[in-house]
């Protein structure tokens, strides 16, 4: 599988990925702006939000309408989302359309309107955004898990305040802007049936001479207590649980993801398999992993009806707890065969590409070979996965509860 | 785009469809067996699902721990589904590791235990996916949207009813097993690094003396009225709208595409630019298409908050009514854009593919080719969508809402 894999900083600083895919017809491009909602001011939470829905609102040449139909009429599939640590602007199209592409995005990262006259628009969007999660109760419960385990800002939610959507104006997003978008820290990573030289003089013509934006600083506050329950009459009660893992980088970094995977991940791994399918205590439940540059959690999920909540929350911590016990050399082959699969499966989609290279350039500052990860996936052992747990235990568990009635937390 | 489609029909009346994809490394199944929920015997709604669930708990030689770590162990990406008319079992992996998961797979559909001792967890199970609905507003107001679209059991959702579920017993299961499941009406497909001789051998070694289940019949019940408002003390109204359109095969299929896709895909389609983007009346506003065999409807969903309920449903209807008095050259080739550029994508990736042969059979009897559905995309103009919106215009709207409030349906 030898992938061509190439890289350009421009002079400054913006970092330009790309791969080349030859048997493919379609390009995939990724931005990340190193603007999430993390830097939303403190009295403006959810201004990260509004920008990235007004952005899209004409630029350069274009009104809103104008820029919408351009998009459209590249056939791209794209999206524009807000995560702690960047806004990402996502496409996927025909190799061929792709230069087209990036001139429009050209547009919207660097010349935006940001029009006056759609922040009402805009603002009521992102309230309904905010209070739809009142109806949705498993993601409520996940968002404030993320709240309570991460010192602020690191957990804060990008759908804002309603005090904060409330009060921003057009001023504030533009003040956003211009502090946050700009070429220091911003990554184009592109993937695809794509030719190199022409792509990178492309983006030397559209981007060489951005200016401003420096990389912007965090502070970050005290750690908030690790357990809340949340008093709703639903049919369910929604089980949040998190704990720390070891960032992308570590050493361990491939022995935790193993650990994840020993949990979550097939139906043979042992939290589907003790609380779900033997026990039939809920429908879903997973662990996941997620990480930031200097930090990172394992994230668990149970849904429930509200009779076996706490037997679900009882096992399922018994579950994460039990895992430094021991683990077989069965549980690490099909985790190893799941890993291999699954790494298989992202060489061939352009999106998963673009994706890989942009996030592995963020975290590591180079882009790993497929060789490599194979090769750890290769390493993984039960020692070498129970060595972690040593080092690293499932413990110091944040746990959030949402249904009619708080459960008991046995043994905190 | 050349494609190497190859298909097979085995004597008991099976049928192999497979697409050779020799720059991939992976490989995707795809099987459609006709046991879905419009199966389900009247009085026990949930069978269906039910079996789903327990099929995979032991088959062949292997009891339930062995079969699931057999499948996680080929690094499979999994599932199974219980559709309207299809329980459906889908996998993906290393193109090496197909054929074992063949083998695993026909253990499965003929070879089942359905272990007595495992209905307990798998009806616990099946009872939570009922209640958690409850909880979801968005999946309640479609899954009643649809059971009133259709005459009975077309709109029937795979979840089941409570008494359904709580009745039902493994001899219930088994006999549903029974009747539904056999080579009449089964398709797999394949897509992916595969070499046709040998797999087509293969399955007839695997599938070739199955017998029995005929193709089931239906008999539909009286169409239900077509209004209908939950009151539930939710913080958004959730609105639901379905119309007639025609089936795939139609001549007029294509057009309906188009029709549906100048509402909705992409930010610059009018529901999205009307409801959502001028007015800031909903946060999520969509129609899609949904067909049966011999009928066909355009589902449409907007969220919205309590106040502007009454105005979006007002200001949705009116998109749609307002559909057939003229669409514009450059509506017509943002779709076209849009329709070619999915298409282009769903040719990269093995499970796309599988689910396209599969689909295409059963609607059809054939494989569309690549060619033949891009032919069809450019003969897409606004003469050719508005005739088809003035044979079948959008009308005899079946209406759910969910919310504190009903709406006022002015002009019904």
């Amino acid at each position: 599988m030898p992938a061509e894999i190439y890289h350009h900083t421009l002079a400054n600083g913006m970092t330009l990925l790309a791969e080349r895919m030859e048997h493919v017809g379609s390009a995939a491009l990724n931005f990340l702006v190193p603007a999430g909602c993390v830097y939303d001011p403190p009295d403006r939470p959810g201004v990260a939000s509004i920008l990235s829905d007004l952005i899209i609102r004409g630029a350069g040449e274009r009104d809103s309408r104008e820029l919408m139909l351009a998009l459209d009429n590249l056939g791209l599939d794209r999206d524009e989302s807000v995560g702690s640590m960047h806004t990402r602007f996502w496409g996927a199209t025909l190799a061929r359309s792709l230069p087209a592409g990036l001139e429009i995005y050209a547009d919207i990262l660097r010349r935006p309107h940001l029009p006056d006259d759609e922040m009402d628009a805009v603002k009521a969007l992102a309230l309904q955004d905010l209070q739809s999660i009142e109806d949705e109760p498993r993601q409520k419960v996940l968002i404030e898990l993320r709240r309570r385990h991460y010192p602020p800002p690191l957990g804060q939610d990008r759908r804002g305040t309603r005090e904060g959507i409330e009060s921003t104006t057009a001023g504030d997003v533009r003040h956003f802007y211009q502090r946050l978008f700009g070429p220091a820290g911003t990554i184009l990573s592109v993937a695809g049936n794509i030719e190199w030289e022409p792509l990178r003089d492309q983006v030397e013509r559209l981007f060489g001479d951005w200016q401003g934006g420096d990389e912007p600083e965090l502070k970050l506050g005290p750690q908030p207590p690790g357990q809340e329950h949340i008093t709703k009459e639903t049919t369910q009660t929604q089980i949040g649980i998190a704990y720390p893992s070891v960032p992308v980088g570590d050493p361990d970094y491939y022995a935790a993801q193993g650990a994840v995977n020993v949990l979550s991940g097939g139906m043979s791994a042992r939290l589907f398999t003790e609380v779900r399918e033997k026990r039939g205590l809920c429908y879903a439940v997973w662990a996941s992993y997620q990480t930031f540059k200097d930090r990172a959690s394992v994230l668990c999920y149970a849904g429930t009806t509200n009779e076996r909540a706490q037997e679900t929350l009882d096992v399922t911590l018994g579950e994460l707890k039990r895992l430094k016990e021991g683990i077989a050399p069965e549980e690490v082959e099909r985790v190893q065969a799941g890993l291999k699969s699954s790494l298989i499966m992202q060489q061939e989609s352009t999106s998963a590409r673009a994706g890989s290279l942009a996030s592995d350039w963020y975290y590591l500052g180079r882009v790993r070979s497929f060789d490599e990860i194979e090769a750890e996936i290769n390493t993984l052992s039960p020692e070498k996965i129970v060595g972690h747990l040593h080092r690293c235990p499932p413990q110091d568990f944040t746990i959030v509860t949402l249904g009619p009635k708080p459960l008991k937390l046995n043994d905190e």
